[in-house]
């Protein structure tokens, strides 16, 4: 398999966390979302992927993309170990919390979308500061609410194991250290990152583990 | 069981068209998201889903949230007719397109994004269109470029019957023609979105067909 990343996106990230956990090997080409204008928009990462976003996933002959449609497929294609528990119900409440970082937060902090922000709106560095934690403060604010009530939840966001949740959660936990964002008002995400960052695969899959970290 | 819905809310939409496809009967809560400051962040919907946002579906004793959770879990539970297909690479080809509407367009354009945008920036509402209509054609023109390649599209995303990425797919563009963005640069797109919009249980779906759209 080769993974096409960016070392810190939180989009890559997640998709290594789930490599790393199912000790899938993989070759990692580096795209460089900051270099000649965003090497992710360039005619040969396009050939791979049209949208002109990381990460994408080559499997054979299969080239995949979006970061959760890459997991679940890894989880169908390599069932150990379980990346989702067995339940329907369970399966949600796990998939809710991924789509919630996923959806809720990760996109509208998106690089691109702060680019726009600047370039078009001509936002001040502060603002952007004050964006990006607003988006942060409503996502993980809704999500410590509801995981400090959540029986479901133990080391990890679903019992003691991690899973797809949890893939999602650190890399935004990640995010929001890197841009000094507090996060003493949510103890329970904190709690829960803090274990799975303590697991030797979530180390090989951090960004400053990646090959193009020190480019 | 009981769907948490405002009328014109893509994800709410998405997820009656999923219990109308599968012709499962629900009772309608509507959840106005403009009145009373917003009613999904009153205490009394809070208790049913803390994130403060809509759709909400609860199944007897489950409450489940996030629109793309509750079809999956729709679809492990009721797995006639299927919104995914068979082979795990094209089940990732379809989450895939679900998701490139659901994390890269949808949520940027978002409601409460635009609020932000006007309260905390001061944007005109000819920037409000800007960007709503810039997210719709990033989106929308990657998302051609694949499918326009792409051998598994027939009437619909994957083949001749409707998918979990026609489900997501099918409210974006209802959500496009509302802010009269032209789709003659997305010809593949449409025409899908045609092929579904003309289905019965899709109609049933629409936001015109809702209890609170004469509110």
């Amino acid at each position: 398999m080769k993974l096409y990343s960016y070392f810190r996106s939180s989009a890559s990230y997640r998709v290594r966390i789930a490599l790393a956990l199912k000790e899938l090997p993989f070759q990692y080409e580096a795209v460089h979302l900051l270099k000649d204008g965003g090497q992710q928009l360039s005619p040969e990462y396009r050939r791979v992927n049209p949208d002109g976003i990381v990460p994408a996933l080559e499997d054979g002959p299969e080239v995949l993309t979006q970061s959760l449609a890459i997991i679940e497929y890894l989880n169908e294609m390599y069932p150990e170990p379980p990346l989702l528990p067995r339940s329907p119900a369970d399966r949600a409440y796990v998939r809710s919390v991924a789509l919630q970082v996923a959806c809720e937060i990760h996109p509208v902090d998106n690089l691109r979308v702060l680019q726009y922000l600047k370039k078009n709106f001509g936002i001040s560095d502060e603002q952007k500061s004050q964006w990006y934690r607003h988006w942060i403060d409503v996502g993980f604010g809704s999500l410590e609410m509801r995981l400090k009530e959540e029986r479901r939840v133990g080391d990890f966001v679903f019992g003691d194991t991690p899973t797809l949740a949890d893939v999602c959660l650190v890399p935004q936990v990640w995010n929001a250290q890197r841009f000094d964002i507090p996060l003493d008002s949510y103890p329970t995400i904190k709690r829960i990152a803090d274990n799975a960052m303590a697991l030797e695969a979530l180390k090989q899959a951090e960004p400053a583990n990646q090959p193009d970290a020190k480019g």
